[in-house]
């Protein structure tokens, strides 16, 4: 009923080339990567200024319509998802870095500027901004926050949240927080940007941010490591940390399965003399390369020595570096070979292991041909599993083996107090199995925030929790 | 009305040597070390168990008496001072190192264990955590946590908030919290811990926590650097951070009032040739402490030659460093030299000495034989001014002395949008000039998550914020 109305008031207030509606709005904004299936919104907004996105959460807070923030789309959790009876609000039209300070070490940039985008005004100034990921010539800089992204530098400098200073956030009814402070210390009252950075765009609308830079580093060494077994690849990761403090870059870790599989696909013989149980690829950087790659080759010397490591290749050239990475990377292949059930775990780091060793116990007794490939951060405590949907049997579909498989999964994961989450956020799809990883307080003490914040439940509702714990599923 | 049955009750729930009233209750328990006038509670807990803080907080609940906590009484804003008609709640009975996890890097605690006992049990297994502050013997962990504490590890380290994994709070109604999760990734809807660290104890008491540890530096190497302007201190900052990469664990700022006067009081000797308008006291961590000394050295080198440093001492020994540390320690004989009026400020880097500049001349246009001290942890952004409040002429109080002198220094920073605290807290003392940092919007957002998680108010009413805006000056 209130619909005309309400699209003649954000075309009265953002312009007609903000609003747009039916098949005027582009299939991108009606799905994310996740493969959830599209929905087309009540309209599109695409808000130039923060001033219009205040004005546009304004307009739908009279209307009591609900707002689904948008980023790059890269989400792999249906997070940005629009809904049938809601606007989509994207922020891609404000991307502007607006000022790199290369004396503070800082950037202040729009929310909807492409992480590349950060990256490349930071790495002009010969800095260097600490989230990395694969998406990041599309995902942008808002969404990165409002999931409090992960990725590759989470080993040297920490999760996204800890690369924000401060923080522009819209209310659900309009109000604007001004935190754009940039000031590394700051204990005035609740760091209030904290509560919205991870939210998903639950409690607020993220329009603007100052984030930290570092000093982008001169000189990068890679390597490729052979393990006897898992408690040595965690000897390994203290062995480097104590060797290069704050400057371990990467500690990727693949068992053989994941790794073997990987170099089939590339046709790529290893560059290791055999086959081994792990392999780890580390990255560390400094600040004169061969100096680095010296200290590191003796550092791995000392680890063969009391056999906690089998064989190492320590690259001597980028071209070299980058082949050690396509290893890693076949990842990104996965769609190709694959009908692939991802996992994003995280766990306390002794029993990683023996999780994903559970795991495939599992899923191996209830499916014989099954096939999961197992890698990770390890540096961070991150575990990613994959299975090939195509290898289990009995003809189920794609759909069911998924939700047969995460029952497995996370049923184990339970048991360990593990997160059903490391870094791609709740969304839509791991809304199920939530309380795994949160107790029944956790989730009232987040009810209590999000109806403090948003007592008309219209900011992405429904996403990473229903408001009313009677519309979430008890168990999984 | 109540306290008969509340005492009996808090007996019954907590045993008779966990609850002390009247004259029972130490002096140390009535005032913290900011100069607040003491306070005696109704009563003073002593839990000894996170079961027994949630029934002390049931029962306070119960009959509406307020809740203050309490850590090791160090701070510096009146957070922790008691009010007559609550029960203080002390830590300090929960003082257990739980866990050591070398393997993890992780070390889990209770809230009442001194700040270094943590540090102590770290480096028994080669490893550091990340906070350090001179109250370190005296304050306790859960308080360090409660207000976000800085110190001397924020530029390499970060402030308290990035040191933890997890956390277990009571909520004032004594529902337990239990997010003693010790995953570095784990996006599972909000990341509550956050919400909890720097409140202040408003929103919630911690009774335990999960905290990241790092390898400890084999070596370290201090340097006093002599610099001809503010600028070429910001370029010193940014050439070591460069050259050293998250090894730079100090970079103390200190104009030459403050430099200066240390000597004089020690009588000590200038290590610099001449008095030059800035020194910088710098640490940088490494490996080898030849191979740090000497990188060191050189990078001095390079910015002697273009001019940005004046003159630089290495210290070649630990005792070296140690004299050299004492020059900038002088800030703990303020109380027996001055009656200091000491400033937590916190501005963007490039604003810190003209702040500063105009704080000395606003306050010798006033008082013409005013003295101040300016020094500060410029890495992290924080200067520390203080005010002999003897140097004021006229014969005022020093209370009238300690308003007149904020009103001056706070009505600057407001003009430059600063934090009147950097790493103190609010507390009691800097509640009248929060909103000289916080914006009506923010304050409105912190009420509504006070009223959320503590809807009676009673947990530390009165600190931070009160929680109808009506009941807060509106102007300094």
């Amino acid at each position: 009923m209130t619909t005309p109305s309400l699209i003649e008031e954000l075309v009265a207030a953002l312009g007609a080339d903000a609003v747009r509606s039916g098949d005027a709005i582009d299939a991108r904004y009606q799905a994310d990567w996740s493969g959830t299936a599209p929905v087309l919104p009540l309209a599109l907004l695409r808000p130039a200024s923060t001033e219009q996105v205040a004005a546009a959460l304004r307009i739908c807070h009279t209307h009591r319509v609900p707002v689904v923030p948008q980023g790059g789309m890269t989400g792999l959790a249906g997070g940005a998802v629009p809904q049938l009876d809601g606007v989509a609000l994207s922020l891609e039209r404000m991307n502007a870095i607006e000022r790199v300070d290369a004396a503070a070490a800082t950037i202040t940039v729009q929310a909807g500027a492409t992480l590349q985008a950060v990256q490349e005004a930071a790495l002009a100034q010969g800095l260097l901004f600490g989230v990395d990921l694969g998406a990041r010539g599309t995902c942008q800089i808002g969404g990165n926050l409002a999931t409090n992204a992960g990725g590759n530098g989470v080993v040297q400098y920490g999760m996204a949240r800890e690369q924000v200073l401060g923080l522009e956030v819209v209310l659900a009814d309009g109000t604007v927080l001004p935190m754009l402070r940039p000031m590394l210390k700051n204990n005035t009252g609740y760091d209030l940007k904290h509560w919205f950075i991870g939210s998903e765009g639950t409690l607020g609308i993220i329009t603007r941010a100052v984030l930290v830079l570092r000093p982008a580093p001169r000189a990068r060494v890679s390597t490729l490591v052979a393990l006897p077994d898992y408690a040595s690849a965690i000897r390994l990761l203290r062995r480097l940390q104590a060797r290069f403090p704050g400057a371990l870059a990467a500690f990727e870790l693949m068992w053989d399965d994941f790794f073997s599989t990987s170099l089939r696909w590339s046709q790529m013989a290893s560059p290791l003399s055999q086959a081994y149980p792990f392999q780890v690829l580390a990255e560390v950087t400094g600040h004169v390369e061969a100096d680095l790659a010296e200290a590191l080759q003796n550092t791995l010397g000392e680890a063969m020595e009391d056999g906690s490591v089998l064989d190492a290749v320590v690259a001597q050239s980028q071209a070299q570096a980058r082949a050690l990475w396509r290893i890693r990377e076949a990842t990104a292949e996965f769609p190709t070979h694959l009908a692939p059930i991802n996992f994003d775990i995280s766990l306390p780091l002794d029993q990683i292991d023996a999780f994903a060793e559970e795991c495939v116990q599992a899923l191996t007794a209830r499916w014989p041909t099954q096939r999961s490939f197992r890698f990770g951060h390890l540096g961070d405590g991150n575990l990613h599993l994959t299975t090939d949907a195509r290898s289990l049997a009995g003809g189920i579909s794609l759909a069911e083996a998924e939700h047969a498989v995460e029952e497995i999964v996370y049923g184990l994961l339970a048991q360990r107090g593990g997160s059903v989450s490391a870094e791609h956020g709740i969304g839509l799809h791991k809304k199920p199995y939530l309380h795994v990883s949160r107790t029944p307080a956790e989730l009232a003490a987040m009810r209590a925030i999000k109806q403090a914040l948003d007592p008309l439940n219209l900011l992405n509702p429904g996403k990473v929790f229903d408001l009313h714990p009677f519309a979430t599923k008890a168990t999984p």
